[in-house]
């Protein structure tokens, strides 16, 4: 076996832990959370379902996919981060790029710098692919927590501006899903599942 | 919201239920059995990270993922069949028929006919994409079989020509990882993990 061989297969042994990164999001059937491994897949299942949707001329669906499979890897070593956890986010950047750092040197080096360049381009949701797939990454856990009585949203007392923003890449990115995401958000509020509050204007 | 829309919503709502179909394989850090999605991402994954060793010219690798995110799809209302579950083997195909036939109309027609038949070209294992993608779905719990102290094969009392037969594609679909299986054979039967026998060949 060759040592290039051998570094996938140790590769592809240690993100078996992506199956033990417990998220958030509640399962529809509200057994247990989710874990990172589950949103991956479901993240790549609904990129390919919802394509036709793309707001963006050029989307290359195989690359989201791939991203998808790749993006959420250094929670292995970083965690996962509540996306309404301010004091997680401020150490977030550090801790992924360190667990990147030690995740990826697993590979061979061409392959180990090709998945990381896939994960930083989702990070950054500079380019198509990664506004389309950050769309699809938000969607996800949103379409959950409105199965689950709005888990997320009550357990942080999450209100409606912060789903908005948190949303908002769906809005370009799959425009002909903004109606069902206006309407999931104004339905959880009246179901009380997210705050209807808007904090009032600053004076300055 | 278009008919179309909210078809695919409802589908992608109801495969949810991949995160609670438990299979045998258990995780690597043992604590509890792994999910279809789980298997669905990492089969996919591997797929990707290994196809420098697709033993046919002309793989689409591409086709070979979206194959990996929907080859369980069925198994939401048919349940996991274990591969060394011989009674469960008799009514598999009617019951994952069923399942398909269920599951597959959520979907708008044309779109749950493209996954239909992807499922269908997987389970037959006739076309180089669908050898290919066999041969890392069998790879995946063979990898964590062999990290988890043998746990399905002691579980079953898998005996090593059992093993050998279920991991034959590998031969011809990734031959440079066969010198891999072989050694985990091996190494499996010494540590007690697989059983080392080979039942009397029959006088008739």
């Amino acid at each position: 076996m060759t040592d290039e061989l051998k570094k996938q297969l140790q590769f592809l042994s240690e993100v078996d832990k992506m199956k033990s990164v417990y998220r958030q999001t509640m399962l529809a059937d509200k057994s247990r959370e989710e874990t990172d491994a589950e949103h991956s897949w479901h993240f790549a299942l609904m990129a390919v379902t919802l394509f036709q949707y793309a707001g963006f001329d050029g989307v290359d669906i195989n690359r989201v996919v791939k991203m998808a499979l790749v993006h959420d890897l250094v929670e292995i070593y970083a965690g996962d981060t509540s996306a309404y956890d301010v004091k997680g986010y401020e150490s977030k950047g550090k801790r992924e790029k360190e667990a990147a750092d030690r995740l990826f040197a697993l590979l061979p080096s061409e392959q180990g710098a090709e998945y990381r360049s896939l994960w930083e381009e989702f990070d950054l949701m500079e380019t198509r692919d990664a506004k389309y797939a950050a769309a699809i990454d938000r969607l996800q856990p949103f379409l959950s927590n409105y199965l689950t009585n709005g888990h997320t949203w009550v357990k942080h007392g999450v209100f409606a501006e912060q789903v908005y923003q948190r949303m908002n890449p769906v809005k370009t990115a799959l425009p002909d899903l903004w109606e069902f995401v206006e309407f999931v958000i104004r339905d959880s509020c009246e179901k009380g599942y997210i705050k209807n509050f808007s904090a009032p204007a600053s004076d300055n």
